[in-house]
């Protein structure tokens, strides 16, 4: 029988076991923020370091790079967020209830049974139209009396300097991957790469969502792991089709099931006008298919536009033909906190044994919190115990827990998924072996302490 | 002798070779921003998993916690942020440049000689009277005409929400440490750790200073490495002395000099009414020692002004004793970007050699952003060079390098900081051993390919 998995399961372990807490908490939280405690910020990060192994380390195309949050405001007019990236709002003028338009047709859309419900990019009128024609009411009061629609920048403004005047107006930035187009040429000149490269970057980017939820699937201060790869005019739509498979792969390697991913081709009047071709990788989340990883040819458009408003030669000549072009460019744009949410929804099982059923995070083993637990079966095995936890917390991130019956002890690395249990009995002072539990299989194997740090390697490899 | 380490070398060596580029730089900059290339971005995530491996992983005390950015504004409130956490500044009514007062009087301290010059948390009056009791004129134009001083908050302010109204006033954090004491409760609870515990976190902060600069020692985003280690009252002298002793073998077990390391004692005047004891651990930069570390006790005072105004017990109910109480707090706190200018400046070394002279970054082998260097003598080696770094880039970050004579390669790496060159020649393809060279001592070694992997391993072991 299929586990049913609902959001509020997930959310529920996650504030237990320390994985994601609500944001400033003992103050009554700030809308739909979340610190990842304890496990989650293990989690989270092995996540990125999985990404960063396999998009920068063992790539033999793609470099990294770090850029500050606060860029120069004329980053925005060029890439286009300060003119156009809004919302589209409206208020219902019974209720007062503020609305995004765009949403509500969505929402609509879904209702009425449609597969795919796309309302991106319309003209303030046809959401207008669509709604009055389509007698869309307030969800809330249920009237159909709303105000036109105004743009809300989603940029968040702050003020550099000592005084809050236009001059020292600056935003945080709402995507990482301008600060990979301002920099391309600092980047080829000293890295002296070839087109096709890449440059990957992971950092946090703020957007000032009206309606964030679903956990930390929509949340105003994010973080992206975004690639942008350069090459060749004409040799774009291979490339395209190179990074969809590869950053699929990417997922599927680290565990996560063929059943709760597709792809979603963005269509004719979806797509963005500079753009060639656009799909996304959609997961299965209890709340529906939703946006996991973007993947765009962009074509030169960023780089052109950043050209044209700094006066920077955005070229690049190639040392065999000596032609000079502006590169096109490929980006696969993803959500580390997304991402982390769907391997957490994809571990979620519920297993029913003889006598009870025990709750398991299967992660893939390079993104378990804890590697390894080490569990001395008695205080008096604490010493031996704690040289097995010295060697191996050299290596890897391992937990040590004392508390409760081992049966107890096994349930809890089940729910904060890890891969093995460790434990340490008296037979170890004499052997200097330990038994080493399987969390998916529950199996129990006899090893000796020199093979584990090997036994680990081994496993958490991808 | 002495190579003469000056910030211009050190500056013009990061943006020359990809370790650090002036942000936004194609429209002229941000002031005092600064974005790590590709080299810096390993570089600098080389010393952040160097300290989270100590001081989280390898801790049986410690665990970590990455909690947002933007926080609850009341958070500020009883941080006393938002009332006191300000610069006091004042124009020369003359020429109408703005000052720190704080600074004009340190500056002027050093001029005269001083060995320690610090004249932080004074009162404005105190600055006003000492500035003119000491005739301190204006650095620019040369006259003794200052306005009053005025107070400054140093923090960023943004607006969450769609309109720009107080209610929505919201705060850039300017310390992680105050999301680590917003969550000791939930923390504690999910760990079931027991006093004496830490809490580490490495993130972002920001500071609206109105005087950064030194390259990355002083800027407005940069990014902390806290710990907050709670312990009993009675025993946080012995702790606060734990942690001075662990943060200074941090820093030298790493390759930090001796000679460019000390400890500066808080004295009485200096020392914020809280705290029992604080220790600056200084670096000896090419513009003089500066405060690298920064150890504090700084008692129960956050914890409680916390469960002042939010109205939460802060308080721990030892398990064995049924003693409650509110832990003393220890805090090393540290900036990733000062440690790494630090890392820099004493890895810098020019050379004389026989011929010419070489310039070497001598960083800790875990710290140089490229462990070894690919390089085929000759193009027809290409592929047997590719095998050999797909086999280490699994392990490893390693460059590829195929351009101009070995020597000027071995330059490039010298440079750049790569501890090994593993050259592939023709003898490779019959004996399957590659020749590496040490970039230290310059010394060449024959080794079979299988024992690569571990050879690397072993020397960046810390």
């Amino acid at each position: 029988m299929a586990v049913e998995k609902t959001m509020d399961k997930i959310v529920a372990l996650c504030k237990n076991r320390g994985f994601v807490f609500p944001g400033s908490d003992i103050y009554g939280g700030l809308a739909n923020s979340w610190d990842y405690g304890p496990l989650g910020v293990e989690f989270k990060n092995n996540v990125k370091k999985a990404w960063w192994k396999k998009f920068v380390q063992e790539s033999p195309y793609n470099v990294g790079l770090d850029c500050a949050i606060l860029m120069n405001p004329q980053v925005w007019h060029a890439s286009g967020h300060l003119g156009g990236f809004s919302d589209p709002l409206m208020d219902c003028k019974e209720c007062k209830t503020r609305y995004r338009a765009d949403k509500l047709v969505e929402d609509y859309m879904t209702e009425q049974g449609a597969e795919v419900a796309v309302a991106d990019g319309w003209s303030d009128e046809e959401y207008k139209s669509y709604i009055e024609e389509h007698g869309i009411v307030c969800p809330k009061c249920g009237k159909l009396n709303f105000t036109d629609i105004r743009k809300f920048n989603l940029m968040f403004k702050t003020f550099q300097g000592i005084t809050e005047d236009s001059q020292n107006e600056i935003y945080l930035r709402p995507e990482t991957a301008q600060g990979i187009f301002v920099n391309f040429k600092a980047v080829q000149r000293t890295t002296r790469k070839k087109v096709p490269f890449g440059i990957a970057q992971i950092g946090k980017s703020f957007r000032n969502e009206i309606t964030p939820g679903n956990f930390i699937f929509r949340i105003r201060e994010f973080e992206q792991m975004e690639l942008e790869f350069f090459c060749k005019l004409g040799e774009d739509l291979e490339w395209f089709g190179y990074w969809k498979n590869y950053c699929i792969n990417f997922l599927k390697n680290l565990g996560m099931k063929d059943d709760n991913l597709r792809y979603r081709d963005h269509g004719e009047e979806e797509l963005s006008f500079y753009s060639n071709a656009t799909t996304d990788i959609e997961y299965l989340f209890p709340f529906g298919w939703g946006e996991l990883w973007g993947i765009a040819d962009r074509t030169d458009y960023d780089l052109k536009k950043h050209a044209e408003h700094s006066g920077t030669d955005m070229s690049y000549l190639d040392p065999t033909t000596n032609e000079k072009y502006v590169p096109y460019c490929i980006e696969p744009s993803l959500g580390a906190d997304r991402v982390a949410l769907a391997f957490l929804v994809d571990a979620y099982d519920e297993e029913e044994l003889e006598k009870d059923t025990r709750t398991v995070m299967r992660f893939h083993p390079a993104l378990a919190p804890f590697k390894a637990a080490v569990l001395p079966l008695s205080k008096k095995l604490s010493e031996k115990a704690e040289e097995v936890y010295a060697v191996l917390s050299k290596k890897f991130n391992i937990d040590f827990d004392v508390t409760g019956s081992i049966g107890k002890r096994y349930r809890r690395q089940d729910e904060i998924g890890t891969p093995y249990c460790i434990t340490v009995d008296f037979d170890t002072l004499e052997d200097n072996a330990v038994t080493i539990r399987d969390r998916d299989t529950m199996e129990q194997t006899r090893l000796s302490i020199d093979e584990l740090v090997k036994f680990i390697e081994e496993k958490i490899e991808f």
